[in-house]
């Protein structure tokens, strides 16, 4: 069997510790790195070549999202070759969890505004900085959509006792908090403080968060995107901020974004570069998401993160 | 019973909320302002004058900290009257947990880094961000001074599965985490990714963190203070920066700190002005914490946050 590594991320350009846990992982049939051949595909290969493979069997993708697989055609082919899409989104769930709780408590202590004063006159402003500051479970949590990330999330969360909410597509009754139907968001944004979107870009997510759902929000409320950047009008965004209080975004549409682009200036936001999935250790974590699933493809077990 | 509210937090500053709080929780015998007089006293009085009148029974300062009166001198005369001292540390144990996990976070998700991009030249350094930042749960934290604010924040750190150990005076052996006497501090600093100081300021805690003890530290380990500026010689702190991967901190000394200090450009410094207790609502939050004390004053029980 041949499993071939690479595409952008790229398995040729591993650092040592997780090349030698794929090769001690896959055994001879490795290949590494120029076009994708074999039957098992790791990394990021092109769909067209992907599919032009006579005896493809299994993709995994060595990202959370996987946007440019992700249409009708794409599915029908993959489904007519009896293949299947792995992602790698339990690699991700962590650091992405970690990384929105980051955003919501720098907010709540105001860490974004500390750091201006430090690059800026040094004021020392605690009066102002202690006024502005709040307790995490004063406020309700909504998060708009609800996957692993989301899961996670409402663990780290526990411990606060804070009150949180979600909307999905399609609830299916085991979520760890009250989880509505996605029809019910315009709702539920004029009762939250806090907004958290973690859609994933498609045809349904495309711009929703438009100029009507943040005048639904309630004045004073945060808007934090750690999903994907196209989900948002982001004109209407930087028209909202003042009534809202702020926004603490991770992707943004394009990226990167533009250096004129009035968001970096807008009244409290603050963007970091789609780093919420990052973390040391990323490629010999994605190795071994990778072979433990290659180990239920050769027992003929369901594979974890299975997409497609 | 005279109950006199007053001092530098001041008790006739309160927002409307919190005076009608505190009117109804005392009644007829609330003075507020002026000098100290009375059998209780709420707020921030004078040491001297305080212990000059002649029926006082029980001071409760508005705050953790209550260095000018932390002398023997002081503790003996309070102790001669048969009079008590409490503090409000139950009102900042959360919002100090709070900061400091703030702090934790901000640094595994490097947000001083991307701030400081997003205010300079905006280079969307999404490859270096990513490899910098880290998953807290792979690293050891040392928590130094371990009270009322260090279980809080084990508490908010449980979900993560972080190996944390701690160091305080007199262990108890009831501690949420493995917690050693300060004695072992050197051998643990030596094992640590992250260091968190909660100490208070007192002779024994005066410059306890200095030149050989940051020496001890890991390289690249990262040094936290939400105690007091005192504990630190902030020369050798400086010194130790770049070997150390680098500082966050609450509070320095002198505060506000001057604005020519080199902690403020040091590489990796963050600094917020001792904001760590702040949060909408506090004042309310200490007026009830002061009239549920009162309660418990009236029906002879003991009081909560007692120090002396």
């Amino acid at each position: 069997m041949t499993v071939w590594s690479g595409g952008d991320w790229s398995g040729a350009g591993l650092p040592d510790g997780a090349m030698t846990e794929l090769r001690a992982g896959v055994g001879e049939g490795l290949v590494v790195g120029g076009e994708p051949r074999g039957e098992i595909l790791f990394g990021q290969p092109d769909p067209e070549k992907a599919l032009a493979l006579p005896e493809l069997k299994w993709i995994q993708v060595t990202s959370a999202g996987y946007t440019r697989y992700d249409t009708d055609d794409f599915r029908e082919r993959l489904k007519a070759k009896g293949a299947v899409l792995t992602n790698s989104s339990s690699v991700f769930d962590e650091p992405c969890a970690q990384h929105l709780l980051a955003f919501l408590l720098a907010f709540a202590r105001q860490l974004p505004q500390a750091m201006v004063e430090q690059l800026g006159e040094r004021e020392w402003s605690v009066a102002r900085r202690r006024m502005d500051s709040r307790l995490l479970q004063e406020g309700r949590l909504l998060i708009v959509g609800y996957g692993a990330i989301a899961r996670r999330l409402v663990e780290l969360l526990a411990p606060f006792g804070m009150d949180v909410v979600a909307v999905r597509r399609k609830p299916t009754g085991d979520e760890a908090v009250p989880t509505y139907p996605i029809e019910r968001l315009d709702a539920l944004l004029a009762e939250a403080d806090y907004v958290a979107n973690i859609l994933p870009a498609n045809a349904s997510t495309d711009g929703l968060f438009d100029a009507g759902r943040f005048a639904r929000m309630k004045p004073g409320a945060l808007f934090f995107n750690i999903g994907r950047g196209t989900t948002v009008d982001q004109d209407a965004l930087v028209g909202a901020l003042g009534r809202l209080s702020g926004a603490y975004l991770d992707v943004t549409d394009p990226e990167p974004l533009p250096k004129e682009h009035p968001l970096w200036t807008a009244p409290n936001v603050f963007v970091t570069p789609h780093t919420a999935g990052g973390h040391q250790g990323e490629e010999a974590r994605l190795v071994r998401h990778f072979v433990a699933n290659l180990r239920r493809f050769e027992a003929g077990e369901p594979l974890t993160d299975r997409v497609m």
